[in-house]
């Protein structure tokens, strides 16, 4: 199942085209035809293949699920594969990334995405509404949708730099168990997100070189726009992938750190009690001929000993910083 | 020995052909001959090198065992070493790379091979069932090998990324030694595949460039389709690769984050015992003029003490979020 | 609203120039024109487009923060986003970058910079007491801009750099928390500093190709110069950057070697009055028949043999230099 | 001093030639002339330079030893220097590479070399059997001695891999401090086999490149052949640096779980018994009115009371998996 | 102030020349001018400017203190900034580089340093001994010069891997954190020292490639050697930076090692001393009715089991290899 658009500057924008009327407006130069699929089956497969005479391969990538952006150069067409970005839809999530597979005609445009709502539906409604966005050719009608696409990258991102914020304040002052999955799983994220960015900037980056015939040089300038902005998006995630890799390495320092705390803790009170322990110890020594166990003095003595030895132990460990 | 294969487009498929046959096929440019080679004796040398022209060194490569793809350009023929993955056979085994030589020449393919099944089999099944693959000319029987080739990738890369999730949750649930030699482990074999794949996808991008005269143009993309395919499973390993060394970084912060838990266990046992203790020695000392010993409350006022002290180091601890 | 400069080498400079006047000049190739502009509003774009024949990508890079350098050409123009980095106001604040959008027309340069102060008011102000930096031409005028921009640097990587020894001096003398969470925050400024100064290099050195036709070949050595400059400081920050990576890898080792010492201090602790206690709780046991108790000599001989135990202890510590 | 060979198709292999046969052989073409110094006196430079025109930086180049491989084209001759590898002769020696200095001329080979036997040796020895190395002109005979220093390079990193499993067995079965001193011996040895083979493998591709005269074009399959065997020892390097690198991350972590045993050993000993003797100390204290003491089963309640807590503890631990 | 040398064929060499003899020199094309300037005033500067003719930017290379070679090419002389490196002075202290300044025109030389003595010293006494240096051209005098600079590198770096060897002893043999520190301040003297002799390398390799009209085409090859010597010294430096990163990580091993002895040290004292303590406690309980302590051989019994318990103990713990 597919949903068609056809705009000519004579007639207007025409929507759910008939097979025959497509297979007209092909011929004509002027119309630009937008034919939007969100599954297909084989009729479509039948469709595309003689209507547009769309490559097997095309086909093959249409309904396999793909991992990586890229560009093919067909005869009759330009194949592009880009992807949006879609946040997690809970707090632990995944940062998912849609595909979206496009072929760009001379005078048509095709799009397929198993994901529906997000950048090709908001097209699909500015088209509705008569934006003038399809008026300007197939090409700026690829440029609108990718345009759309990238948009929704900055959310995407900006709400990752919160975590990462959050991961870094949480890192020096209350770091924990978590702390660590949280950056553990902050890193594995970051690098989904350079992975998807990174390519898709290098295949824009190729639209913008001039070398392919659909898409008309004073509109080049309109792709290394969105060029732009995946480079920009590109550095954000860089930035916040040193910090992330910083956060690692300094996490052991900061764990470190801790246990340097609980031993002094340890030690501390080990240093003074074991002492105390060992005069208590000897005085509860059971010799016939202990002197000051006769005493009047010795017991209040000893107690002095205890708390004298106690107070000059604190304050060494004071002057040591242990405290 | 070899087994040997002929299509042409007037008398069909034939197996088993006399060396003169082949001889005489090698002159009709319509024919289409595949010799697969699984060992190789003086003989078949011999039998190479006058009827197919190939090279000394093609020959010693052929022999020699090869740790990496190549491709090679003579004039009779173009050389390609591929390889095929093979998952381990037992749970801790290793992943294995089975190589296979090819010599791709204007109507003839060679494939030589020591491993047995596997992609090459698989062809030579659809080839005897009539299948078209070896009708659509040398280069795309190669096309058809190559192909079945990559496609024993995704199995073994999909059941290792198992192993990196399993690696992943056991790294903060139940972290053990067995864990870290888990990483380590992946860490090898996640190379290993890295060094497989990477250079295979050069070599069959210069496939696509063009510059070879044996493929033919109009199918470069089919070759293209398979360096897609490369690039893709080489991204999926990158991202195992990135999770894992971050498994390995985070390892030590989670064994230290254990130390910090026992040494706290330790250090609240010792801070609370050891003042006892002390009380206890206290008490314990054969003073003769110890006021306290004599009192009828002495006792239970000591043991209140006790109580009073750990229940108060306890709420101290509690506070310091120690226990 | 902006600012409007004109140089005539018949009228010389003359100030807040009206649009008619602007219009007049711009077809005179004898003339320069500076148009500054703080903040932009509807009526400025309008005038932009008209007069200067921006294109709405350039208006809109204008009004959108961006975060990367770029240089860009236009039929008309040269678009160019360079920054000026400010130091942090406080002592722990975040070193800023100011961007400054720059169009460089054949007789004309107009820029845009929300950051009032700095390099373009400095500029202005030579312009304003008749420095010659306007009267050779509008790609010399940029030059002196960019100049002074990137003589903003300098200072604020001296400053830097100063925090990076003060850091590097306390690793060794007196390591604590704060001083990882300097080097963590260090880290991040330095990479931020680097992502600033090398992308500019790279715009900067495009111009200097002398593929832009609004910069005459003789001037390219002046962009050149700028080049070097920030090359230069790309290398001081390369430098930092490293220091500081050093710095983070040996702080876990620093940490550990304190935590040593702290073991060492509580084993020697232990490894002395243990013992001790023993012998103390050894001689308090209560057994009818222990013949040292009831020996005369037997308490000060206990007492001789804990304080020989004691010294031997401390003069082993000190041989295996625990002490 | 030097040996010298040469071959004719008319004359056969002719040793120890005069300097006069020499100089009449260089002009004719048909000659082969092979000229092998072990070192090198002022009547040998004196002889090089007038006979051959050796440049003196060549000369320079001979005498000094030289840490990296290199080729420098020069009018008369191609200068190559290129390394064989020598196993370490003790155990935990070092391995150690050979320089050999080739020139190649139109119809001579000059090589220099202070290390006595190895490959040149091997070249020798088949040049004397009437090998036909020779025969086939002078690059064919480089090839020759070529392909026996890259010869050399397998046993050494073979043997260099044994020692590398061992280590990573030990790593995780008995990992000592000398596990970590092995560790950093080999890893620095595979940054020397590294810059031993990487250099080279770069030198004879640019010999592929047919750009050197004294190559013949067919010839330049069988410096390929070297290339070839270069990268899949540097793929076999580059296996082993990746092992060394993971095992010298793995190292501290193996160290620290080592540490969590210690502690936990201690912690479950301090845990048990500190409580214990806190009980008995308790019931060692000198209070009159202690109405336990008196009881007749105050004693076997107490012992009864040690067991159960200790039994109950271990059983704690057990469950915790500290035992 | 400056001095100045000249060398004609017919008049040999005349140094501290008249302004007029230096223009006249300039024009008689088989004349070399050195001009050598240790400071520059603004005397100089005029000279500079209108003999030379000098561009104002060199004269700003000139006198700023640069941090990277550089080469420029001027219309009248190519402007090169170039290092001598200089051992620190103290143990402790600092590797330094010298920079020196040159411009090479069609005959003359201009060298400029602050540094004094040095390779431009050493040049200086062989003009003056009427060295034919000077008297090849004045490409053959920059060589000469560079020649003897970079010769300044190689006791430097010598006597930094004498201490990088001494570091690598003390690692594995008496770690302190005196240790740490000179691992730290070794890796970033290797920084510095990489990126003083790498970009030097680039700029040599530039002149090598002939694009300079003041440097002979014949004379390329010395220029060759130069880098070749750089591109060694930068190997030896690589060499050194990897011992170097190896020994930190290496470093907080041997920490973790030292704490795992000190913390073994601990827990053998503790696991022997606290049950011995336990039993003496436990005999030295009040109770009335404990049969022990009436019984003739409880306490050589109970000495006993405490020796039993003590071997036993220190016979597990060797076997376990903690002894």
């Amino acid at each position: 199942m597919y949903e068609s658009f056809r705009y000519h500057p004579d007639t207007g924008l025409k929507t759910n085209l008939s097979v025959e009327e497509i297979n007209q407006s092909l011929k004509d130069e002027r119309s630009v035809i937008w034919i939007d699929l969100c599954d297909i089956d084989d009729s479509d497969i039948d469709f595309l293949t003689t209507t547009f005479n769309l490559h097997p391969l095309t086909i093959e990538d249409f309904i396999m699920p793909n991992a990586r952006p890229k560009i093919e150069n067909y005869n009759d067409y330009l194949y592009l594969i880009m992807f949006s970005l879609q946040a997690p839809s809970s707090n632990g999530g995944k940062i998912k990334a849609n595909e979206l597979d496009c072929c760009l005609g001379r005078n048509f445009l095709i799009t397929y995405h198993e994901f529906q709502g997000g950048p090709v539906s908001s097209s699909k409604d500015k088209v509705n509404k008569q934006s003038p966005i399809i008026k300007n050719g197939a090409d700026m009608l690829l440029y609108s949708i990718l345009d759309s696409c990238i948009d929704s990258y900055l959310p995407v991102i900006q709400e990752f730099d919160v975590h990462v914020d959050e991961m870094s304040d949480e890192l020096f002052k209350d770091p924990s168990k978590e702390t660590l999955k949280k950056i553990y799983t902050l890193k594995n994220s970051v690098m989904y997100l350079r992975r998807a960015i990174g390519p898709q900037a290098d295949v824009v980056n190729l639209v913008t070189r001039g070398e392919y015939p659909f898409i008309r040089g004073t509109n080049h300038i309109y792709f290394r726009n969105i060029y732009d902005n995946l480079m920009r998006l590109n550095d954000l995630v860089g930035t916040s992938r040193d910090i992330i890799t910083g956060a690692m390495e300094a996490y052991v320092s900061v764990v470190s750190n801790r246990l340097n705390e609980i031993m002094k803790t340890l030690t501390v009170i080990a240093t003074i009690m074991m002492p105390l322990t060992l005069i208590a110890s000897i005085y509860g020594m059971n010799f016939k001929h202990m002197p000051e166990l006769e005493s009047r003095h010795g017991y209040p003595f000893v107690i002095g000993l205890m708390v004298f030895i106690t107070v000059s132990m604190l304050l060494y460990f004071k002057r040591r910083k242990w405290l």
